[in-house]
């Protein structure tokens, strides 16, 4: 495993008119927040996060992706990231108040 | 997990002059055959392909990872992709020959 962890941000931007996607909102700005508390920590070696296209969880945006725990968060906000950083990627304890539950959704595709 | 296999294709495109990044090389070619492929095979929903900005294997690329397993992938081709999904991504075999071995690397960052 090169990455203790990797985390996917969606930074997918739809055309104007179309339904909401998650670049529009602040996926750019989860993934320099994200890169920056990282580096402050000396993480980057080890835990990387980076931006990504339509995670398939629309619906549900902003949203993110760690893996290999294959964990879900989704409406996360730049004030969400310290935490996720702190108690999931650094803890192994993920942060249940953001985590998407996919059971009986029919999530739609980019 | 929402997904049993999800791969990030690097579709990083660096600006002209400036060193070789996997995007300008064939990285939308490599999601449009994935996506094409797992839908042939009707995996769309259990199986995801998709792209991603730079996965920190520019030397290897085009690069891909696949989780949960956390295997990258380097030099992978159009014509790679269906080994890469009938092997590894139905069959749980990873590709050897295609396989980054990162080990003594210093793999650089977008």
């Amino acid at each position: 495993m090169k990455f203790e962890k990797h985390v996917f941000v969606c930074t997918n931007q739809r055309k104007e008119g179309e339904r909401k996607s998650c670049g529009e909102e602040c996926g750019m700005e989860l993934v320099k927040t994200f890169k920056k508390i990282l580096k402050e920590k000396g993480l980057k070696n080890s835990i990387r996060a980076q931006r990504a296209g339509c995670l398939d969880a629309c619906e549900y945006g902003p949203s993110v992706v760690v893996y290999p725990d294959g964990i879900y968060y989704g409406g996360v906000q730049p004030g969400d990231i310290n935490e996720i950083v702190e108690e999931h990627l650094i803890s192994n304890r993920p942060v249940k108040r953001l985590i998407i539950d996919f059971s009986g959704s029919s999530a739609t595709s980019e």
